[in-house]
C-alpha cells in the first residue's frame, strides 16, 4: 500500500467553477497566452475550416471587367430601340451584334446581351452579297443582360472579417476577390498523455485489473473537432520520474499539455505534484460533477531538451510557410483531466475547448439550448455543478428530457446523451414536471426523429434501436420497468412502453394495469412477443438450482431487479404465493436495471442467480432454468399511434426480417407481434 | 461564331426537382448505386466522423470486472455492519481490509470500498505486536462505491447502430467495448473537372475574358464536409475531345463525376454531349433558381483505360485493409454542374449531397428550419423552385428575413447569407410581413448574436463588421438607402439604420424625415460622422467635370444610386434647384447600390462620373470633385438602443482605435460620433 495520498503536499480541494476559469486565465494572460497563438499563411485549398487572421479585402473585383451575364448577342442598346414583334430590327453580324458566351467580355463599343433564345438568325442580301444578320423583336434597356464590373465585389472591399471560420463558399469568394493564400490561426499543438501502470491500448486483451485506455482516443478526437491538432503519447506508467519526463517532452513541442488521469488524490495520482514542481499548479480540484478532480497548471516550457520523441508523431505543419511566426510561449498550461471517461469528455467541453477558441481567434461553441420538460425527480449536490445528461424526444407539443445514468464511469451515458442539463450549485435538484434548458448535443432534426420508448427492459430493444436507425428514425429507451413505463404514458413522456404485467386475478397481461394507470389516455395495445423467465444460472447448474423455492437456500446470492421492473413484480407475486419472505433471500436487496445487468451478476460470480429472460442467459454463456412463459406487449397512446413518427415501428412490426431477428433469439416467440391485442380509453 | 449551340442534339429544357431526382435514383438503383458504395474496416484512431456500416456489438463488458468506484479500503460490507459514531468498527489491514485504488479490480472475499476520506487509520497492539488498522464510522451496504461488471456496457450489447456517423464519444465507448477497429462504409469518391478555356486557377493575374477558377475549390471542399474524398483536375480547356478524355479517365477511379461548367446551351457546352456519347443523358435542364442548367447522366466506366493521371492526386484510402471490397459500379453518375457559383453551390447541396449520404448510408443532412418575418416583396418565377438567400436577425421578439442578391454570379450573397428559403414552383412570390421558412446556415447562435443594419450604404461598414466580429456580435447590413432603413425600422425589421437625409427647408439631417416615418417608434439618433460628396470621376478628370451642371452635358455618362438612397435624393434636389430635368442625364436611369459600385463603374469607363462620397472615390484610385458636406447618423429604436445585443455597437462608437480608422479614411470627419443629436418619439 502507498502512502503519498495522505503525505502528498497537494490535496483535492474543489473550487467553483467560474472561479477556476478566472484563475486560468489570470494565468494564461500573465503567460501572454490568452489570445490568438500566431497566423499562418496556407493555400486556399488547405483552408477549410481554419479560422480567419486577418479581414480579407478585394484585392480583385468580380467581375473584373463587364461581362455577358447570358449567352447572346452583344449589341449596343440603343440600335434596338424600337424593336418589336411587328416592327422587329436586323442587326448586321460583325458591326452590329457580336455572339458573346456568357462570362465573355463585352466588346468596348457594346452595352447590352440580347438573349440567344430571342434571336432569329438570317441571311440578308445586300448589293447582291449574302450577310449573315440576326433580327430582334424587342428592344433592350443598357446594361441589359450585362453583369458590369464589380457586380458581385469591388476592389477594396471587405470580403469576410477576421475571426471566421472558412465554410466551403467562402473559400470561393476569396479566389474570386484575387487570393490564392491566407492568413489562418494556426492550429493549437495539443500533447495528450494516458498515464496509469493498469492502462492498455484498444485492441489488447484486457486482463483482470487491466483498463482499456481510450479517454487519450476521445480527447484527441475532440481536439480535433475544434480544430486544434493531437498528439497521442504512448501509455506512461504510474511513476513520478517517467511521467515528468514525458510532460517535459511534451511541452517542447505543444501550446498544452493534457494528462490523464491521476488526477485525484490517490496513491498514484502524480500530475500534481509534477506540475508543481515543473511550474504552478492553479488549481486541485474543481465543483462539477462529473469530472471535480480536475488539474489546472502552467509550467515553464523547457526549449532545450533533447528529448526522445521516437515513436511518437507530432502533427506537422504542412501549410505553413517560411517565415510565418510560430514562435512558442514560455509557458505551458497542463490539464490534469480526470480518468472516468465521462469526466474526460465533459473536463474537454468545458476547459480545452473554451481555450482552443480562443487560440483559434473565435468564439467558443454555443450548443442549440431548447427547454423541455423534465421527467423525474433528481437529487443535486448543493457545492457541485452537475452536467446530467438526458435523452430529448418531442412527445406531442412538447420536449421531453429523461435523466441517463449519472455514474462518471458510464461512457454509454455520454453516447445516448441528446443533450446536458446543468443544474448549478446552490440548486439542490429538479422536480418532475419542471421546465430545464437542454444544451443539445443532437440536431434538432435528430430530435424531431426521436421515439422515446420508456419502460420495461427487453433483449430485443437493442434490434428495435437498429431497425428504425436504417429508417431513418432513432429510438430513445430508458429502463424504468412496466409500471414506470406506463406512469411515463400517463404524464405523456413517451411515445410508447414495452410492458408485461400479469394480473393474477385475470392471468391477462398489462390491461388491468392500463385500466389503473391510464385511465384518462385512450392507448393501443399491440402484440409483441411472448418470452421466458425464469432462473439464470451459472453453466452446469453448480448450486443445483432447482426453482424459486432455492432462493431462501442461506448459501444462495440472488440478484434482482428494481422496483416497479415487471420481473420484479412476477418474483414478488409467487414469493408471495409460495410464503417466501424477501428478508429470507440474501441479495433481495441488490437491484440492476436490465436482464442483461443480472446475467452479468451471475457470470461475474457476484450472485449465483438471477430471475430473468432467458435470450439474457444465452446470450452471457450460461444456464437457465425456465418457470414461467409471459407475453410482452407495446402499449401506444392513440395520437401517436396514428402519428407519421411512429409508422417506422408499426412497420417494423410487420417487417420478416424483423421478425425473424427477434426469433433467433433464445426464448421468444413472435406469434402475437403486430396484433391489436386492445384499444382502450 | 460556333453554331453547334444550334445544332447540338441537347437543348437545355428544364424538368422539375422532385422529376430529376426520380430519374436520377432510379437510373442509380438501375445501375446498383443507391445504397451504400462498400465497407471497409478502419482503425478507431482514423474513424472520427465515418458512418458505421453495421451495428457495433460489445464484446467485453465495461468494466469487465468488478472494480473500486473510488480509492479507499476494499472491505466486506457484513464485516461493517453496526458501526456508527459512538461505536466505531476496526477492521484489520490485510485480512480485512485492503488498500484499493479506483479502477482496481476487487479482492474476491470483498464486496464494498470504504472511501479513504471516512477511515482513520491507526495502530493497534495485539499480543504486544504493532499491527495497522482502520477504523470506520458507518457501516457500508454490500455493493456500495464498487462498479460491478457491466455497470456501463454487457457484452453483446448494442454499442451503435449501423448508420452512426461516429463523435468523439463514440470512439470511446467502441474502445471499450474491445474494439480497436470498426467496419465503416467507404468515402465517395468524387471528381471535379474544371473546363473553360477561359478558366485561369486562383493566384494567377486575371486578363480581361479570363475568369479565375474557383468552384472546384468550393465543390471539393463540399465534398469533403459531407465525408466524401475529392478530386481536383486540373482545368481542360473547351474542346469536345479533350473533355471527353477527361471523363473518361476520372471515371476510371471515381464514383461520381462532377463537369464544371459546359452544362448550358451555349457555343462552348459539351458536357452533355459528352455524357450522350459516354452513356445516358438523364435530365438537362432542372426548373430551380439559380442553377437551372444542371446536367444528369450515368456513363459506362472504362476499366481498361490506361488514363494519364500524371499530376492528379487521387485520395488514398489509407485506412483501407487488404480484401475489403472496393470494387467500382460499371457505372459512373455524371453531373454536369452549372458555372455561376451560387448555382454551382446549390447544385452541390441539391443534388450532391444527398447522393453522398445515400453513399454513406447517413441520412441527409437536414438544416435547422425556423420561421421568419419576410421584410420585402419578391415576385418568382412560377415555373421554377426558387432558392431564395436571406439575411436573418431577431428583432425584438421576431426573426426577421431579408432577401439578398438573386444573382446567380453573386457569390457574396452565399457568403453574406444566414440561410435559404424556398419558393417552390408554382408560388408567384413573398409578400412583405409574411412569414417563411427559413433553413438556416448558420447555428442560432450565430443568429441570435446578428445585428441587422439596414438602410444607407457607407464605406465605414466594413469596418464596423470588422470590429464587431472581434466583439463576438456579427454584423448583417442590407443597402436599402436612408429612407429604406427608417422604412424598415418603422417595421421592426432591424436594429439601426444609417442615414443621411437632408431636410431642405431647415437644412438639417434626418430629424424631419424620422418624424415623419417613425411617428411611433422612440429612437436615438446617434451621431456617427460627417463625410464629403462629391463627383467621382476618372484620374485627371478627362472630361474637365466641374460640377452636378455638367450632367447635362451630352457626352458626359452619369451613373446613378437607386431610389431611396440618400444621395439620390440629394441629387434630386440639387437638379431640381438648378432647374435640371433628369432626362437630359445620360445613365441618370442606370442604377447601383453603392457608392463602391457607382466608383466601380467610373473605373471600369462605363461611365465618365457619379455622384458619391470621397473615400469610394479614394479606395479605387479615382478623382473626385467635392461638393457637399453631409452628416450620417445611426438611428436607433430606444427598445434596440438600450438591448444587451447592441452594447457593443455603442461601445464601438466610443472606441478611440475604431474612429482612427474611420478617421483614416478619406473624406471623414469623425467629431459627432457617438453625440446623442436627438431622442425623439
Amino acid at each position: 500500500m502507498k502512502e503519498n495520498h495522505k503525505t502528498g503536499s497537494v490535496y483535492l480541494h474543489d473550487i467553483p467553477l467560474a472561479r477556476a476559469w478566472d484563475m486560468l486565465i489570470q494565468a494564461l494572460e500573465t503567460a501572454d497566452l490568452w489570445k490568438p497563438l500566431a497566423a499562418e499563411e496556407v493555400q486556399l485549398e488547405n483552408a477549410l475550416g481554419r479560422v480567419t487572421a486577418e479581414p480579407i479585402w478585394a484585392s480583385l473585383s468580380s467581375p473584373h471587367y463587364h461581362a455577358a451575364a447570358m449567352d447572346g448577342y452583344a449589341v449596343q442598346a440603343t440600335a434596338t430601340s424600337g424593336a418589336s414583334d411587328r416592327a422587329p430590327v436586323t442587326l448586321r453580324i460583325g458591326p452590329d451584334a457580336v455572339y458573346i458566351d456568357t462570362g465573355d467580355p463585352m466588346p468596348e463599343w457594346a452595352d447590352a446581351v440580347m438573349p440567344i433564345e430571342n434571336v432569329e438568325s438570317i441571311e440578308e442580301t445586300v448589293d447582291g452579297r449574302a450577310r449573315e444578320a440576326i433580327r430582334i423583336r424587342a428592344a433592350l434597356a443598357p446594361w441589359t443582360h450585362v453583369r458590369s464590373m464589380g457586380e458581385d465585389m469591388v476592389a477594396t472591399e471587405l470580403v469576410l472579417p477576421a475571426g471566421h471560420k472558412l465554410r466551403p463558399i467562402d473559400l470561393g469568394a476569396i479566389a474570386g476577390s484575387g487570393h490564392d493564400t491566407i492568413r489562418v490561426w494556426r492550429r493549437p499543438l495539443v500533447a495528450i498523455i494516458p498515464t496509469g501502470t493498469e492502462l492498455v491500448p484498444p485492441g489488447t486483451p484486457a486482463r483482470v485489473g487491466e483498463i482499456i485506455e481510450y479517454n487519450s482516443l476521445v480527447l484527441a478526437a475532440q481536439v480535433e473537432t475544434w480544430g486544434g491538432a493531437a498528439t497521442r503519447f504512448p501509455i506512461i506508467p504510474d511513476d513520478f520520474e517517467r511521467i515528468q519526463e514525458t510532460i517535459v517532452e511534451a511541452a517542447a513541442r505543444h501550446d498544452l499539455i493534457l494528462v490523464n488521469a491521476g488526477s485525484s488524490a490517490g496513491s498514484e495520482d502524480f500530475t500534481a505534484e509534477v506540475v508543481q514542481k515543473l511550474g504552478k499548479l492553479l488549481v486541485h480540484g474543481v465543483a462539477v460533477r462529473p469530472g471535480h478532480p480536475v488539474i489546472l497548471g502552467m509550467i515553464s516550457r523547457s526549449f532545450g531538451t533533447n528529448a526522445d520523441m521516437t515513436g511518437i508523431e507530432v502533427p506537422k505543419q504542412e501549410d505553413a510557410r517560411p517565415g510565418v511566426d510560430r514562435a512558442l510561449s514560455a509557458h505551458v498550461p497542463v490539464i490534469g483531466v480526470p480518468g472516468y471517461p465521462v469526466s474526460a469528455a465533459l473536463t474537454g467541453e468545458i476547459f480545452v475547448e473554451p481555450m482552443l477558441a480562443r487560440w483559434l481567434g473565435r468564439p467558443p461553441l454555443e450548443p442549440l439550448t431548447l427547454e423541455a420538460t423534465f421527467t423525474r425527480k433528481v437529487h443535486s449536490s448543493l457545492g457541485d455543478d452537475e452536467y446530467l445528461r438526458v435523452t430529448v424526444g418531442r412527445v406531442g407539443e412538447r420536449l421531453i428530457a429523461a435523466p441517463l445514468s449519472r455514474g462518471a464511469g458510464v461512457i454509454t451515458s455520454m453516447v445516448r446523451a441528446d443533450g446536458i442539463v446543468l443544474i448549478p450549485a446552490g440548486v439542490q435538484g429538479i422536480q418532475a414536471g419542471e421546465t430545464v434548458s437542454v444544451r443539445l448535443y443532437r440536431s434538432l432534426a435528430e430530435i424531431e426523429h426521436t421515439i422515446l420508448a420508456l419502460g420495461s427492459h427487453d433483449m430485443t430493444i437493442d434490434l428495435m434501436a437498429q431497425y428504425l436507425s436504417a429508417k431513418g428514425a432513432r429510438l430513445s429507451s430508458a429502463n424504468l420497468g412496466s409500471l414506470g413505463g406506463l406512469i411515463a404514458l400517463s404524464r405523456r413522456e413517451a411515445h410508447f412502453a414495452g410492458s408485461h404485467l400479469l394480473d393474477p386475478d385475470s392471468g391477462e397481461y398489462n390491461l388491468a394495469y392500463i385500466e389503473k394507470y391510464l385511465p384518462a389516455i385512450p392507448v393501443v395495445v399491440v402484440g409483441y412477443v411472448t418470452r421466458e423467465q425464469g432462473l439464470i444460472i451459472p453453466p452446469g447448474n453448480p448450486m443445483k438450482l432447482t426453482g424459486l423455492a432455492d432462493l431462501a437456500r442461506g448459501e444462495i446470492t440472488f440478484i434482482n431487479r428494481q422496483r416497479g421492473a415487471g420481473t420484479r413484480l412476477l418474483l414478488d407475486y409467487h414469493l408471495e404465493q409460495m410464503g417466501l419472505e424477501p428478508e429470507a433471500i440474501t441479495g433481495y436487496g441488490r437491484e440492476e436495471y436490465t436482464h442483461l445487468n443480472v446475467a452479468a451478476a451471475v457470470a461475474s460470480e457476484s450472485a449465483n442467480c438471477g430471475l430473468g429472460i432467458r435470450a439474457a442467459a444465452d446470450a452471457l454463456g450460461l444456464d437457465f432454468i425456465p418457470l414461467f412463459n409471459e407475453r410482452f406487449d407495446l402499449v401506444i397512446p392513440l395520437e401517436h399511434y396514428q402519428s407519421p413518427k411512429l409508422a417506422p415501428l408499426l412497420e417494423m412490426l410487420e417487417d420478416a426480417e424483423f421478425r425473424r431477428s427477434v426469433d433467433s433469439l433464445a426464448g421468444y416467440d413472435t406469434s402475437p407481434m403486430g396484433s391489436i391485442i386492445a384499444e382502450m380509453g
